[in-house]
Parts: C-alpha cells; structure tokens; sequence
C-alpha cells in the first residue's frame, strides 16, 4: 500500500487518471483521493464516475470537499477552486 | 420563497449563477442547490466558492453528489458526469 494515495487529475486523457485509481486499489489501498482545480475539476468528477461504474463497482465515493486556492504570479493574486474527492470501499 | 431552488449552471459567466444564488437566499430560501454537467461542473464549484467567502459567509455546503447521465443522440449513447452541490445555513 502507498504512503500516498493521492492521484492529482490534470490535463491528461480521463483514461489516465482512472488507471491510475485501479491500480492504486488493486494494490491494496483502502481509499483515493482524487484532488483537481480550476478546469480539471470536470475531469476529477468523470475519474470518479467512471471508476465505480465501469472498473470498481465496490468502491463509492465516501467524501466530497471543496476549497478555494489562492494563486500568485507577476499579475497579482487570482483565486481557484479545488476538489478532493475520496473513493473507498466504506463501511 | 419559490418552490424551485435549484439554480442551474451552465455557459454563462460565473457571476449570473453566483447573483441567482444571493437571490433566492436573500427571497427565503433556506438551501438552493447548484446542479451542472460536463464541463459546466467547474463553474458550479466556482459559483459554490464565491457565494460562502465573498457575499453569504455563513452559507455551508452542505452536500455534494455527482452521478451519470446518459445523453441520446444521432450518433449512438453516451456518458456524462453531472454534479448537485447543495448551499444552506445547516444546523
């Protein structure tokens, strides 16, 4: 089991990020946490849906939060939006 | 208060959802609940963000959900994610 079953959702293929949550459990670990900002948070959601309806159908999704980053760069401060969503076979 | 309190999400700028959801809170309604699809479900998380740290900050989320869609067309069936954040003063 990893120390760290966090999967971070990017710009990449859906398929990736879904791979990467099936082997993660097929490891051993009891739960993913998916985490995405700004645009990818679209694709977390389609990670998660698409784990437990077509690879894991054991596994539900335990929690949802969301939280809000602030970004710093040459412009100023902007903020973003992010999201962590557990996946775990629960109680 | 209407009978209707959901609010949904969808191209416009963030700011329209975000001023739709102050004002059902500000007409009575004790929850309103974002609902968006696809890629519109990073700007219900947005719209959810803005509304409690910049004008109701004793609003919660007190619930997220997502689920599948399935969407007829032309071409065949296929899959969306669809995301139902529910905004309120909990308990």
């Amino acid at each position: 089991m990893g120390v760290d079953n966090v999967v971070y959702v990017g710009r990449k293929e859906v398929m990736t990020y879904v791979l990467a949550v099936v082997t993660q459990i097929n490891e051993g670990s009891e739960e993913v946490i998916l985490k995405a900002r700004g645009r990818a948070i679209s694709r977390a959601v389609d990670t998660a849906e698409i784990v437990k309806n077509r690879f894991l159908p054991d596994l539900k999704i335990l929690d949802i939060e969301t939280d809000t980053e602030k970004i710093e760069d040459e412009d100023g401060t902007s903020n973003v939006s992010t999201i962590s969503i557990t996946l775990g076979k629960g109680k």
